[in-house]
């Protein structure tokens, strides 16, 4: 078939509508057609050529939701009509990953996804003869794409797409890590480095779940009424800290966040997140991608005495079961995604979209097909 | 009263066997006789100088067990007669420590036992009138001592002490490194940077808890058949491994440590222990203690993708509870501690018990009144 998509022909060149063929879907595989799609960082990221993974030409996006038309062979757990949400983390319930009930991070088929291929090796699209790749395993920036079975959550149909779209991705990654990963209980203190997209969601996943104090870190002070809206309690400037920041949070939270958050990707954050924390029982997990070859260091007596230092990969939710309890809790008043979206466009004007991608001007642009 | 006592006057001078005045228990506190003590890396640390903490003079000492000689006012869980186990780190059960039910890390008397005395301030030993620092609130190298009662924990009268004097420091620290802080169940693979003491009594308790494969790493073979008499099913000797050492750890464990340790203080060693672990949900503890001012690094992405970073003090163990426990766990045979004591002598010769305790010379030296 046909179908219109956004082209990454090559790095740090913008997208290019065209016209691209797609295969229909294979042996376990679906073909969904996209109704909306997130832009993030990561397709950001990707794109300028700074990712050392990145392939091209590929079809980009990963935070898609949209709507079975077709099944391949095999496809138990979707027909076409279903809803459904893309998964670049999937789930297949079947691998050692999968089976550990200690990882979110199923790897069935990761190797030919890192590659940009589907499951068999091949690609489904091409455009004008030349195979395009896929990415993250769910090319949302195409109006139709083929995603295996395992790497699709499948959702309630009255939930709008042009929102929860963003649980394919932002939404989860925030709270799932404080829901899944660092398992915040109520009463806990925690503070937030950085109050982005992901940030927001870590502090609407602490309001939820009952944290008591909810402190936001970041160095721009338009961000304090959105985060206030969603939860934070106390926000610190680290320009306003007279001294040591660890030590102002220290201070600040008793003794210590219970739990902290990096979310920015920033290595001197991720220590400074690690050492606010709490003596003897303190969590700090890594949201942040940090940029290739980045080092993250502090003293060992810092975890000696009782810190922990983890990371978090899509909220270390498992897509097929998690991502529509979310898609409930969004539909339930739980969480605000509403809010968190700030413009719409259509994909001709994807391009725009990520221009406007800069620090503080957008927390989440979303394309509707 | 009079006791006999080893006093360390200054920072890498010998100990000195003096005839010291020990003033009774004041309130809370309580009179031991100490009946054995072992020699421990840390006593020697502090000796040497090195240990940016070491108060002189001072009586050294932190792995005792004894017998209650009096007790001071208002003390309510010990009577003369008892059998003690002194703790280094105490268990008050009141402070938000002890009440987080997530640390074992007590603050009570924190402060003044880091200052070398007890928690009124003040010292019950002295020489010819001259104050003695007490050390690590515990103070073992002499015949007497006083204690504060949340740092004794009461153990059964059948238990000999010149070997569970050892669950005061060294047994606990491995062993409860892994039940109570890495929490390893039955089947997991663990991996042991370091077989000393400390990674002989990981060894053992990875055994106990029902581990499929545990692999012991050091560049002394010679301590290869004793750790294989603890538990260890496979020895690797750095020096031996053609290429990288993560890798072949990784490959040797199909796909990495589910639990691994450090126990020897080397920072190196610390980031090769967390990067042998599994992708997913490896947690690597880290026992040893480093040098003042070295840092531990890694990329963020060995957490993002699921691997732990963690600390362990004590073994995790609230000593009040779990000594106790781990005392029965010798006696009924679970545990081997004999086999680590090679060496025994009189309080006369513990300068000597100091000088053998040079690499792979000794595992641990006791000291029987």
């Amino acid at each position: 078939m046909k179908t219109r998509a956004a082209i990454a022909w090559e790095a740090g060149k913008p997208l290019s509508i065209e016209e691209v063929d797609l295969e229909g879907p294979r042996e376990g595989e679906v073909l969904v057609e996209v109704k909306a799609t997130g832009l993030c960082h990561t397709d950001k990221y990707t794109l300028s050529g700074a990712d050392p993974e990145g392939i091209f030409p590929s079809i980009l996006g990963h935070e898609g939701a949209g709507i079975v038309v077709d099944v391949g062979p095999g496809v138990k757990s979707l027909r076409k009509g279903d809803h459904v949400i893309p998964l670049y983390t999937p789930e297949c319930r079947e691998c050692d990953y999968c089976l550990s009930r200690k990882t979110n991070l199923c790897q069935k088929i990761r190797v030919t996804q890192g590659r940009g291929q589907m499951p068999d090796g091949t690609s489904r699209f091409s455009c004008n003869g030349k195979p395009i790749h896929h990415y993250m395993g769910t090319s949302t920036f195409a109006n139709h794409t083929v995603v295996p079975e395992i790497a699709l959550a499948k959702i309630r149909e009255d939930a709008p797409f042009d929102k929860v779209c963003y649980i394919g991705c932002g939404v989860t990654t925030g709270l799932g890590a404080v829901l899944f990963t660092a398992k915040v209980e109520a009463g806990a203190n925690v503070v937030v480095f950085g109050l982005g997209g992901i940030g927001l969601n870590v502090i609407q996943g602490a309001r939820m779940v009952g944290a008591d104090m909810i402190v936001g870190v970041d160095i721009n002070p338009e961000r304090e009424a959105m985060a206030r809206r969603f939860g934070m309690t106390h926000f610190v400037n680290p320009k306003e800290v007279q001294g040591d920041l660890v030590g102002h949070l220290v201070e600040l939270t008793k003794g210590g966040a219970d739990y902290s958050f990096e979310c920015v990707g920033n290595t001197t954050l991720m220590r400074q997140a690690l050492e606010c924390c709490h003596k003897g029982w303190g969590v700090s997990t890594i949201i942040g991608v940090a940029a290739a070859g980045q080092e993250i260091s502090t003293r060992p007596f810092q975890l000696v005495t009782g810190r922990r230092w983890i990371g978090s990969a899509f909220g270390g939710a498992r897509g097929r079961t998690d991502v529509p309890k979310i898609v409930d809790w969004y539909m339930d008043g739980k969480i605000n995604i509403d809010d968190l979206i700030t413009h719409t466009m259509p994909l001709e004007r994807i391009n725009e979209g990520f221009d406007l991608m800069t620090r503080g001007e957008s927390i989440r642009g979303v394309v509707i097909y």
